[in-house]
């Protein structure tokens, strides 16, 4: 999917929201496992089922996946496959936090973006261009390069500020990767748990979108990463998991998660208004 | 498997070569596909049976078999049991680069040190102390945290300095994480190719072991990794992967890989000596 499409997704839908399927097999409904021999896939395919109408992407954690092994791996398999051909629209993002040395990275780069078909993959900077360059050769695919993340430990490092420039280690990666791709090719991610960063953030990368975790369970407020990160094209993919997945843990699962869903989507067509 | 373990191993078995099963599907002899119907762990098999003698650990490179789905996976799975049940002594490395918020770590945590017994897991550090410390909760497991690695991109960002202290970040990285952890779950990838850092490096961590990837295909020097990182406790795992197990594309392909292997583990032994 290119860049126009997805804006053009997101002002059809008046959506920007991003459903996050962190399928965790201890915390989905317990009467799936009684109804279901395929009782994770069912999770996802309902929950895709009822959020497809409120949302513009999917983010499938994969380490959900790996921790139930063999089994996992096949069902994130089929969860892409069963968006893919139920609902094409949507963006799908493999994350992965991934990177490695040149050769490595195209390793994963061809897993994702070229065996199973996911429009994106999240990548971490620390090894720098040769780790993630591999993702860039795919065409119409993305990078979705880790800059400020939305948790504690993002203060141990991304903070630092460089002895020659003063800029911060997140700010560095920013400046840095714009050498390596461009605002086709490449996202970042940015924490809402951070969100007045994101003023600095968007001056230098205006144009780039942003794929936004820790509105929800992890406390971001999305009317502030709106002020602070909308650009001319929105810009701006807002990742909810939990707060939607897990919104109820009885046969009615589907129905809350749609009804978290549609809350936050109603919300977001307010701020989308500017662009009717 | 301990520290203590491990350096009894380095001294009996005179090596501290870890071999890189970075099974490539497209690299592995032609030969294989006929004679099998399991070509890649057959492989992964030979490749073992014939290095194991000379080498203290092994370390499986998940993106490879990632890189052929369902089939890697259950590939990976068979080869780590297949060490441990045949090689017990074998210090199993899971090279995975992970690193996620912290709910997430715990995920891959229990993957790869619970459900799939590998002894460590290979993790990147910049999102900082909850990304990192879930993998520290099992005991007699290790977290390999990347510091400098051997490629090209690391000069990108690893080298930055902190305007306040003048530390490089990956300094930063091996004194923060001090806290997290010790000697006894912790080591750090180190790549060959900077060497020369090592005396730094050995100042901030005198007693961890470092896992020192590019000896061999990247062009790192074993006599340079031994002079400047070497410490009581030997505190090496060096790694080889493509110079041994694609030694050769015949039918004598692990008779090659034994050979390389061999001689990598001579010289260890020469520089080993000053244990006995």
């Amino acid at each position: 999917m290119n860049r126009q499409e997805l804006f053009e997704n997101i002002q059809r839908k008046k959506s920007f929201l991003c459903v996050g399927l962190d399928t965790d097999v201890t915390k989905i409904p317990e009467h799936l496992f009684d109804i279901s021999n395929d009782p994770v896939f069912d999770f996802n395919k309902a929950i895709i089922d009822a959020t497809a109408e409120f949302c513009v992407a999917y983010k499938p954690n994969l380490a959900f996946y790996e921790s139930i092994g063999l089994e996992g791996w096949d069902i994130l398999e089929r969860t892409v496959e069963y968006i893919r051909t139920n609902y094409p629209d949507q963006f799908i993002i493999a994350d992965a936090k991934r990177g490695d040395i040149g050769n490595t990275s195209a390793m994963y780069a061809r897993t994702f973006l070229g065996n199973m078909d996911f429009d994106s993959v999240t990548v971490a900077p620390y090894m720098g261009e040769d780790s993630v360059t591999p993702f860039l050769t795919y065409e119409n695919k993305w990078v979705i390069l880790l800059a400020l993340t939305s948790n504690k430990g993002a203060f141990d490092f991304q903070f630092m500020k460089d002895e020659e420039t003063g800029e911060r280690l997140f700010e560095k990666v920013l400046k840095t990767s714009l050498k390596w791709g461009n605002a086709d090719n490449m996202m970042y991610v940015v924490g809402a748990t951070k969100a007045e960063m994101l003023s600095d953030i968007r001056t230098i990368i205006p144009d780039h979108f942003l794929l936004v975790p820790g509105v929800g369970a992890q406390g971001g407020s999305l009317a502030e990463v709106v002020k602070y990160g909308m650009n001319s094209q929105c810009g701006l993919l807002v990742n909810s998991s939990r707060q939607i997945i897990y919104a109820d843990a009885t046969e009615k699962f589907a129905e809350a998660a749609k009804n978290e869903a549609q809350k936050v989507q109603q919300e977001m067509a307010t701020y989308l208004s500017v662009f009717d």
